[in-house]
């Protein structure tokens, strides 16, 4: 008796420990437990999109009225439903630019892999840095802050900066600074900090708050060749950044399936683990 | 000593006890696990959306040629960049009708809640009862079987009825079947089943692969009514439902955040549990 009492404590702990192994080795489907987070507001969706309309910030090169028009073609009291046509550019609001835009051999907009359409995204906050500049820079030294404060950057996900242009939305005037040649003016990245975001991340994408990640006035494009080239797609005029935190959260990007398309106007919205665990409005 | 060693068993289990009950309270994040299981292929995305261009079958009463259009604006040769500006109705494609497509006081497809394009969907197929004919509605006996099968439908979830129609996409002939007075004919649903799915499980939205779930020819679109009356938006000519099971999977309904907008042309996005776990191509 004496004997098995001293094991007994023993085979308990083996079956504990077994237990919880086949657990970890068996992950849960996040599926179900998405539904359930998204059910009781642990996750919340967040919209990176900006509202479409006549107000919308347009690129001001060749331009001085909105390329965007909403024709109503069918009204309640007349037609008894509501409805409207559209012309829109492909590069226009929130939207994305295909590697198509620029290279010719990469995927047009409907081409980009679904895989690469979600994924996580990490954020680079330069607001401090830039506020009170015309045209702030992103540095790479920017980029290596961040990866001292939250280690190296995951591969394959969307980098998105931040830096605070957004706020200067929808006014044409305020959001394209345009210079006396009428090039635009915005913060965007030195062509070192993008080349080392590349390296570093591979990303799927890249998005930022402003018109682009090139000076508005470096007709060159560098770094949208750098990127669309490698088939990273670019992000533009992205809106609501200060809902994202700087890792954790899912972005889902979705674009017009337009066949052939060089880019198109895109709807993203945020998956983001919320902290306080709020009831959503659902 | 005897005592002792009497209770450490019981000390022993109520310590895993305690273990394995806090695991189950606090459940783990969805979002790091989605991020692995997208990774390793075990949940795939699958596009529900059909291609838009020039061949995108659309509505036949008014029109004989397609309403959308995509002028090329830039080439690489001429300008460096390639770039289009589209013409394109609210209801093209694989599209949404918002609640405000019949309903003066809805929601404008910018305004529906977040929270309501990002929900589970069940899927109710009826292609082997549709076969062969040539405006199949779909009865509520049929929704009941799926119920039969499947227990109680979830509310709040997306529900999508897959009718065979799909498989005539892209011919605008077959797809809009006109009779000799102009009116297209296609599988969609019975007044009848549309209140029961309604009543049931209260959808935030109802999908359909065939042109809607109204009869073609029913210009007092009952069920539409029905549906964006409680705020219930509508997918139309959804692609690929194939790819779905009949639950489980999660949705990202994607419209343009168009301002006032009746509906928008959508990017349908579903994530699927892979049982197979093969490797995406990521």
């Amino acid at each position: 008796m004496r004997n098995l009492r001293d094991v007994r404590p023993i085979l308990l702990l083996l079956a504990c420990t077994l237990f919880l192994a086949k657990g970890s080795a068996q992950e849960p489907d996040p599926l179900p437990l998405l539904v359930k987070a998204l059910d009781s507001g642990r996750i919340v969706v967040v919209d990176l999109t900006h509202m479409l309309d006549e107000e919308t910030p347009y690129w001001p090169e060749g331009r001085t009225v909105t390329p965007f028009k909403a024709k109503v073609v069918g009204t309640y009291e007349r037609n008894g439903l509501f409805a409207r046509e559209l012309e829109i550019p492909e590069h226009f609001g929130t939207h994305i630019d295909a590697p198509a835009h620029f290279n010719p051999h990469g995927w047009t907009v409907a081409e980009i892999p679904l895989e690469r359409l979600i994924a996580q995204a990490i954020v680079i906050d330069v607001t401090q840095a830039a506020k009170g500049q015309e045209e702030y820079r992103v540095t790479v030294e920017d980029i290596k802050k961040w990866e001292s404060t939250h280690g190296a950057m995951p591969s394959a996900g969307i980098v998105l900066f931040r830096t605070g242009w957004g706020k200067r939305w929808p006014s044409q005037k305020e959001f394209m600074k345009q210079d006396a040649k009428g090039s635009p003016h915005f913060h965007c990245l030195t062509v070192e900090a993008g080349r080392y975001v590349m390296k570093q991340m591979k990303p799927v994408g890249i998005g930022i708050d402003s018109p682009g990640i090139d000076r508005g006035d470096d007709h060159t494009y560098p770094l949208h060749h750098l990127t669309l080239d490698a088939n990273t797609y670019l992000l533009e005029n992205v809106g609501g950044l200060e809902a994202l935190p700087d890792t954790g959260a899912i972005l889902v990007v979705s674009p017009m399936k337009l066949a052939g398309g060089s880019g198109s106007p895109v709807r993203i919205l945020g998956l983001v683990t919320n902290p306080s665990g709020r009831l959503s409005s659902k």
